[in-house]
C-alpha cells in the first residue's frame, strides 16, 4: 500500500469510481484474516516478494493446522519452518498435497510453480552435524524457484575438500556458508570467491561453542569482506536472503 | 502500620484503653500467618493495594494448597501464577469454586468483585507464540477488576495489523506490549501511542534470542519515550502494573 | 495521522474542499523538518504527547545547534539529555532563554508553560552517588509540569530512612526508585506502597556491578509487585512515564 | 603436616627413634586411601576441622558406596551432599545407620557427636521456593553440631515478617541469608544486624534471573557491610563456613 | 589461482612453453608483496572483486605509509578504513591524490573510475548518531562505484519519517539499515521492501545498550524476512557487501 | 530501635514518664542528619557495630568534606573509603587529624581507641599488583580495631612462599585471600586452614580475567571449604567482615 | 599436497611420466571419499600425522556406520569420539574388531600399531567427577601409542594428594590436567613440574560455574607459565595435542 | 624441594652432616627473598626450568626496579614482560646491560646463554595489527635461547600467502598462530601442519569481537586437532610454552 496506491485510491475517489466509505474501508482492510491467536498477512508477497511464512515452533498443532487451513484459500504457495512431523501430519488432513521436508523440518504447499532464475546458490557446511540447517537453508531456496548446489563437509580442518570445489562454487550467485563450532568456514570461502557470502552459525560444537554463539562472533569479525551473518541455526533465513539476491534481475 | 497506627496505638496505650502487653502484642502481631515454609501475609492488601499473589513454581503441590487453604480463610481473592494442573487440582479439593485459566497458567479464587475502572487496558503480542504469557498479563489484569483489549499477532514484519489497530488501542489507558525474537513492537508501539507502554519481552525465538535476552535489552534501550520493561516472560508483573496506572483515579 | 484524519481528507477531496494534489502533498507532507543529518519530528507531540526530545550525545555540537534553532521556530517547549555544557553555550548563542540544569545534564527551552497536574512524583535514591540521574529524571519531570519530591540517599543498608519518609512517599502518585550497587531499594519500596514504581538502574558501583547491570537485573527480577524498569542510568526515560502516569485524568 | 611435625620427625630421626625409612615413608604416606578414581583425604579433619565432605553429584553410585565404605573405617562422621535416593539406598546397604536428609539432598553417618556451640546459626530464606538450598544449609549446620534457627518465606515484598522475626536473629551468632530473584534480603538483613551475614542466592526464579546470577551479582554488590557470598545454591558451603564462625572460641 | 590456471600451466609445461622451474616459481609466487609487518595480496581483485582494503586501525602510521606506497605501484584503487587524520596526512605526503573522507574515517585513492551499475543503494540511520557508520558505509559504496541515497534520522519513534521515504528506497536494488539503541529500524524496513537488506547494528546508545550488543541481538532475530547482519559499526562491510549486489549482473 | 526499645517507650508512655509526642517523635526521628544529598545515619553503629562507611567514589569533594563535617560531631570515628587525595586534603582543612592512607585510599578519623581481640587477621596476595586491594581490607581491619599480618605475594606459581608461612597464617582467627588472575590461592588456603577464608577477586589481570570476573568465579566455584566471597576488589568489604569475626566473644 | 608433490608432478608432466589430464585428476583428486554427508579426508594422516578423527555427536547411527565402513577400508585406525553405545553396536555390525571405551565414549578400531614412546603422559583429575574428560583424554592417547599415568582426584582442598605425586608425574613428558569448578589445579601443577601442561576445563560443578566457564577462565588466566588450554570437557583434544608432543623427537 | 632432596636431607641429619637445627632451616627456608610487597622466587628456575618472570604491569616502577635489584644478585637472566618504558630506565640506571624490547614490551637481562634446540619456533599472525602480541611471543622464545621464523599477516582472507609459507613452517617444531578478529587462521594452520599448535587469541578488532573474546572462542573450538590455546594478548605464554615444547629432548 505505498504512495501511488494511495493516489489512485484518491483519484478514483475525486472521479467518482470509489465512494468515500469504500476507500475508508479499503484503506483499513489492509489484506490480512484475524483468526486471533494469528493475523494471517495476506499482502506480505506484494510488500517482500512471498507469502508471510509460517514459523510453526511456539504454536499448537491446531493453530498450525487452522493457519493453513487460511492461508491456502488465498496463497498459492506456503512455507512452514521449524514443523514437526505432527503438525504435518494435521496439515495433511486438509491439504493433501503438503508435504514435509523430514531433514529441514518444513511444511511446504507449492501449487504455482516459482520462476527459476538460471544461476544457482551454493550451500555449503563445514561438518555433518551442520546437514539440518543446510537443508533448511536449501529446501527454502529450492521452494522460493531456485537451483541449489549442495556441498556439505568442507570444513577447514581439510581444507582440499573446499578448494577442490571451488570451480563449482565459483559459478553459483551467491553462496550460503554454514558452520558450528569456531565458524572459520565463512573466512575462508570468503576470502576465496566474489560472490556474497550468508554466514549461518550453527548450535553445533560444545562447551566453549555455547550455542553456537563462538561460530556467531566469528562470523560476525569475519576478516573477509562482502560476509553478512544471520541468526544460529537459521537456515530459513539464509535460504530466504540467498534466493532474494539470486532472483535480482 | 504506619506512623499514624503507631500515634493511635500510643495514644491507646497512654488513655488506658491498651495495655502495654496488647500494644507490644499487636506490633509483634504483624498479621501475617506463619506455616513454617511460608509467612502468608494478610497485610499485603492494606499496603500495595491487592493480597499477597502466590507464585507457585518451586513448591510442591502440598504447600500450594496449605497456602490457599490459609489464605481463603481471610483473604477474599486469591490469584495463584506459574500453577500446573496438579496443582489447581490440589487446590480445587478444598476450594471447589476456584479456577484454572490454562493458558495462562493462573489459579484464581475470586469472591469479592474488584472495583472496575472505566477505561481498558490494551495487551497486544508480536506473534502468535507469545500468547501463553499474553494470557498471564490478560488474565492477571481482569481478576484485578479491569477490562481488556487483545490484540495478537501483529508484529512489525507486517506493521499495517498493528496501524489498523491504533484507534482501538489508542482509547487505552496504559498498553501492555509482548514481543519475542527483537521485540521491535514495544518500540513502534511507543512511537504511535501517548499511553504508558509497559514492554514484556518472551523467549520466544531461538538461537541469538538467549532466551529473551534480545528482546529485553532492545525494549530496555528502546528510541522511544513512555516504554517501560519488566522480566522476560513476566505476563503477570506487567498485568498487575498495568492494572494499578488503569485503575488510578 | 489517524485514520479519521484519513476520512476526513478523503471527504474533502470527494467534495472538492480539497484537491487531489493537496491531499496527496499532506499524506506526504507528515511534519517533519528535514535537515539532512536529522529530521525533526514535528508531530511527535500529537502522537505520543510531547515534542520529540533531542539525545544530545553523539551528536557534534553544530549539529545540536541546528536542531533547537529549528524546533524553537514550531516547538513551544525543548528538551534535549545529556548535553555537554560546550552544547548548551552554542544553543545559547541564538537561544537567549535556554536553559542549563547541570546535574541532570538538561538543555532546556520553556517557552509554554505545562498544565500541572495536582499529584506529585517522588523521586528516591539509594546513594548520594546516584544523584545525576536522579536530577535528570527530576528535572525532566518538572519540565514537563510535574511538582517532584525528591529523597535521596535512603538505600536498605539504612533502611529507617527510607520508613521515615514513606507517608511523604504514598502521598504521590508514582514513584521513581534509583539505586546502583544491587539495586535492592526497588524492591524495598515496591513491598511498602501501593503506587506504579519506575526503576532506574544505575552505573553506580564497582566490580560485579558491571556497569549497571547488577541493579538492572535486581530490578527486573523483584520479588515486589509494582516495579517496571527502564535502561541503565535513564533518569530521563523514568522521568518521562512517570510524567505519563501523573498527568493522566 | 605443618613445620612442627617435621621438626618432630627430624629430632626423632636424629635421636634414632625413627629410621629414615620410616620417616621418609611417613612423609610420603600423606593419609589417604587411593581407589583409583578417589582418593579419600584422611587428613582433612586435622587440617580443616572436619573430614573431607563427598560431593555426591557426577560420581556413580557405586563410587558413592565405595567412597562411604572406606570412610567409614576411619572417618567417625561422614557427610554426603548433592545425593540421590538412590545413592542413599546403596550406601544404606553397607552403613545401617546413614540417614537421608531429602529436602537437603544429604547422606550422614554420625558416630560422634559434634562439640555443641552455645550459640545459634539463623538460616532465612526470603520464599518458600528457597527451602532445599536452606535445608543444606540448616542440616550441614547441624550434621557440624550447631543449633540452627529457621526462618524461611520473609523476603523484603512483605518486610515486617522479616523486622518481627529481628529479635530472635538478633540472639544467633551469624546469619545465612538465602534468596533467589533479586536477593535483596541479603542486603536488608545485613543492614539491620551487626554479625557476620553468609549470603547464598538460589536458582529461584527465571528469565532475567538467568539461574541465579542475578540474586548472585546483588549480593556481591550489597550496599550493607559485613555481607560475604558463595555459589548459587551453595547452602552446604553456607551451612560449613557459618558452623566454623559459630564455633570459634 | 583456480583449477583452470593450473591447467594452463601444466599444458604450458607440458609442450615446453613454461620450464618447470618457472611454473614452480609461478605457483609458489602467489602475487604477493611482503613488507615484514604485512603481505600486500594483489591477487584480491582478482579472486574477491576488488583489491585488498587497508584496515588502518591498530597499525602505526608509518606501516599505513608504507602499505599506501606499495598499493598504489600496483593497484588502482585504493581504500583505508578507519583512518585517522594523522595517517592520511602522511599517505598524502607520498601521494598527493589521495583524499580523506572525514565523517567515514576513510582514506582512499581513486585512479580507475569503477564501473557503475544503473541501481542505486539505499543507507538509511535510526538517528543522527548513527551517521558516521553510515557514512563509512555510503562512502565505500561509493568509492566501489555505486550510487548512494542516504536518508538519516527515520527512527521508528518517529516512522512517518520512514514510510514517507519508502517509494524512494523501493527504487533501490539493496539496502542498508544502521542503527544503534534497540535496532528496531532493520525489523520495520525488513517488513516494508522486497530488498535485500543488511542491517549495521551500532554502538550509539547507552547501559544496557553494551557497546551495541542489543542492536546486533535484535537484528540478528528480526522477525522480517530478508535481513542479514555485519558486525557492531561496520559500515564499510556493509557498503561493500550491498555494493557486491548491487553490482550483480 | 529493636522490640525491646519499643516496649520500653510505651511503658514510659503509659507512666507518663514520656508523652505521646516525645514518644512518636522519637520514633519518628530515627537518627539521621538529612543533608539533602545524603542521609547520615548515626544509628548505624548500634544496629551493625560500626559508623556508616563513607563510600567515597561518585560523591562530589564537596559532598565529601560536608559528609565528615557532620560525621565527626556524633561519631568518634569515621571511615571513607575509595578516596582520591583531592577529596583528602578537602576534609583536612575541616578535620586536621584525619589520616590519608595512600595505598588503601581510605580517609580515617580515629578518636576512640576502638577494643582490640588478641587474635589477628592474615591478609595474603597471589601478588604484588594485588597490593592496593589488601591495603584497603588491611588498613579497614586495623581501623576497626584488629591486629593484622600481611602476607603479600604468595601466589601458587610459587607455593613453597605460602606453604612457609602456613604456621603464621594458622595462628590468626580469619584468612583474608586477596588474588587476581585465576584466584586459585584462595582454594589452596582454604584447604590448608581450619579458619574462615574470605576471598577477595581482583582486577588484576588482562584479557579472559574480564576485569576480575575470571577470579570472581573461581573463588565462588572453589573445591575448599570454609570460603566465602566479597566483590571483585572489596577490600573494605573483607576488612569489614573479617573484623566481626575477628571480634566475636 | 605440499610444494614438493606439485614439483614432482610438473616434472613427471614435462618428462612425458604423467599426461597432462591424469596429473590434473591428481590435483582435482585430493584424497578424499565424498558420501555426500561427508568427505572424508584420507589426506590426513599425511597432513598431520593421525587419520581423520569422526567426531561422532550429531551424526545420525548410520551416518556414523557408514563413514566408518569407508574408512576401514584406507585408514588402518579409526578414532569415533563421543560416540553413543548405538552407534558402537551398528559399528560393530560390520567391523568385528571394533572396540567400544565407554567411559571414554570412544570407539576404536587398532589395526596398525602406532610407534610408542618411550615417555609417558601424566592425565591428573582435579576430582572423580572428571573420569569421563579424563577417560577420553587417556583413551585418546593410549589409541595414538602412547603410555599413560592416570592420577584421579588430587584436587587443591587435599594438595597433599598430589604433592605424593609429583615424583611420579615428573617422569612424564607431557601434564593434562583436567578439573572443574574453580580449575585451581592447572595453576598449582603449573607451577610445580617443567613439563608443558594442557590444561582441560570441565562442566563438572554447578551455579556460578557455568557449564564450565570458571574453570575455562581460571586456566586461561593462570598465574602460571607453561599451561595451555582447550576446550570445556575436551578429552581428545587435549590427548591429541600430548599425543602429538610426548611423540616428538 | 622433591622427595629425593627430603630423604637426602634426612639421611644427612642421621648421619650428623646436618644439624636438626640446619636442617629445620633449610626447610623453612624455600629459597626465595621476601621484599614485602613481593616473594623473588629463586627457586622457580629449579622447578619449572626458567627463573621467575616479572609481570610488570601493575607493580610500581620502584617495585619493578627493586625486583630486578635482587633478582639480578641471584638469577643470571631475568625477563620483565608488560613493561613501560618508564620502568626499563629505571632499571636500566641500576643495570647498564638491561636491554628494553619496545615492539614486545619486554626487559631482558642475559648473562647467560639460553642452550639453543636446532629446531625453530613459528610465530605466524594473521595481521599487521597482530604484530606486538607476536613480538612478546617471539622475543620471549629468543630469550628462552630458541631460534624464531616470524610469519606476519598471512590471514586467511588471502590464504595463499600462508600456503606459500608452509614448507618453511612445517620446519618448525611448534607453531604459535595470533589472530584476532574470528580468529580462523589457528583453525586453517592446525589443519595443514602435523605441529602443536599454540593459539593467541588477540583482542585486534571492534564491536563484536569484544577485546579477542570472538578469537579465544574461536580457537577453543577450533575443528583441527592439535591447538591448544592461551589468554587473550598473552603472546609470553605462547612463547614459553612454544619455549618448552621445542627445547625437549
Amino acid at each position: 500500500m505505498n504512495i501511488k496506491d494511495i493516489e489512485k485510491l484518491l483519484t478514483d475517489v475525486k472521479s467518482g469510481h470509489t465512494s468515500v466509505d469504500d476507500a475508508l474501508s479499503t484503506l483499513k482492510d489492509f489484506p490480512y484474516t484475524d483468526l486471533g491467536f494469528a493475523k494471517i498477512d495476506h499482502h506480505r508477497e506484494v510488500r517482500t516478494g512471498y507469502p508471510e511464512i509460517v514459523y510453526c515452533t511456539g504454536k499448537t498443532i491446531e493453530q498450525v493446522k487452522e493457519i493453513f487451513r487460511v492461508m491456502v484459500i488465498r496463497e498459492n504457495n506456503i512455507i512452514g519452518t521449524r514443523a514437526s512431523r505432527e503438525m504435518f501430519d494435521a496439515v495433511k488432513e486438509i491439504i493433501p498435497d503438503a508435504v514435509f521436508h523430514q531433514a529441514a523440518r518444513i511444511i511446504s504447499v507449492q501449487r504455482k510453480k516459482q520462476e527459476a532464475p538460471v544461476t544457482r546458490i551454493a550451500v555449503i557446511t563445514a561438518g555433518t552435524s551442520d546437514m539440518p540447517v543446510a537443508e533448511e537453508a536449501a529446501v527454502t531456496a529450492e521452494l522460493l524457484g531456485n537451483e541449489v548446489l549442495r556441498i556439505y563437509d568442507a570444513g577447514v580442518a581439510g581444507i582440499h575438500r573446499l578448494v577442490d570445489k571451488l570451480p563449482d562454487i565459483r559459478t553459483c550467485r551467491v553462496v550460503v556458508v554454514i558452520a558450528g563450532m569456531e565458524g572459520a568456514l565463512a573466512s575462508v570461502v570468503g576470502g576465496l570467491v566474489d560472490k556474497p557470502v550468508i554466514a549461518v552459525p550453527t548450535s553445533v560444537g560444545y562447551g566453549a561453542n555455547f550455542g553456537g554463539v563462538s561460530a556467531l562472533l566469528a562470523m560476525l569479525t569475519s576478516c573477509s569482506s562482502g560476509v553478512t551473518v544471520v541468526n544460529i541455526d537459521n537456515g530459513f533465513g539464509a535460504g530466504f536472503s540467498a534466493s532474494m539476491i539470486n532472483k535480482m534481475k
